[in-house]
């Protein structure tokens, strides 16, 4: 049972330029088509929770990418298209703490956690127990940070770095409690 | 003939907490006291570029660490100790790539600039050619950020990536220009 982040990020730390783009993701080169390990981590998933920012985006990629169910923390989205009613759903008003205890208690116990705002409110109630990050070699100078503010500093131990096309850069990180 | 950053960070992107610490660097556990590859690194180095702000932290630390000239920009600071004015030089009012021209003359090829604020002047006018940077795994949540706003994102190429102690990821970037 763990919540994971599993993202990529410029040097700098950010995860989409300032208006949410990732076109500079898709500019890395990628001659094998590689998934750089995506198919093996989303196979150990139970759901995906993201914020409605992330889900909007994804939205707009036109196929819907995920194969687990989703949910989507939101106060302001009301309903899903069509097309997703079985596989996305909206959660409202709920703190973090009790929305994971109870899609544990509904059999989710590996959840991904996915985009800025919802990977920084996980961080902030230490909700988050593996930290998977891809460096891309870029600065992008200014945009979506992946990480927030934290009142206290977290302890992470180094699980496993793996190297891509002599280009990208993938750390696991494992929270370290005391 | 380069200038070089090589620095640590947190994952989460600060080299000091809020009021300049650096303890959580000195807690990291290093049993066979290794230098990280450090020694190696300052072989090639000429001298060093740094601020006001991380000489007089290197001052606090007691020995003087550095076995290469080292160049202070400051228009605040006007002498240095007694026992550094052989190797140390105070730098005013000069732009970066003035002062980087001045010092390739004087023979001094291989610069390794130091300081959150220096690297991020540096960076703005795409002045760093090769970054050298240690993640250490821990989120800070807040401090003195390694990187700032830039007005053009910067591309770099992997070079090598190590792991030391299974704790630290050590990765070198070199600066892509078209």
């Amino acid at each position: 049972m763990a919540n994971y982040v599993y993202i990529a990020t410029s040097l700098d730390g950010f995860i989409a330029t300032p208006d949410g783009g990732v076109d500079w993701l898709d500019e890395i080169p990628n001659p094998e088509q590689s998934d750089f390990g995506y198919g093996e981590f989303i196979s150990h998933i139970d759901a995906i929770v993201m914020g409605r920012n992330s889900f909007e985006k994804v939205l707009t990629f036109g196929d819907w990418p995920y194969s687990k169910p989703v949910f989507v923390l939101s106060n302001a989205l009301k309903t899903v298209p069509e097309n997703l009613v079985d596989t996305v759903e909206i959660v409202s008003s709920t703190d973090i703490k009790t929305l994971v205890h109870q899609l544990n208690k509904q059999g989710y116990q590996n959840l991904y956690i996915d985009g800025g705002r919802t990977i920084q409110s996980f961080l902030a109630e230490d909700m988050i127990d593996e930290l998977i990050i891809t460096r891309v070699p870029i600065l992008l100078g200014q945009g979506i940070p992946l990480f927030g503010t934290l009142s206290n500093s977290l302890q992470f131990q180094h699980e496993k770095t793996e190297l891509f096309n002599n280009l990208l850069v993938k750390s696991a990180y494992r929270r370290l409690r005391e």
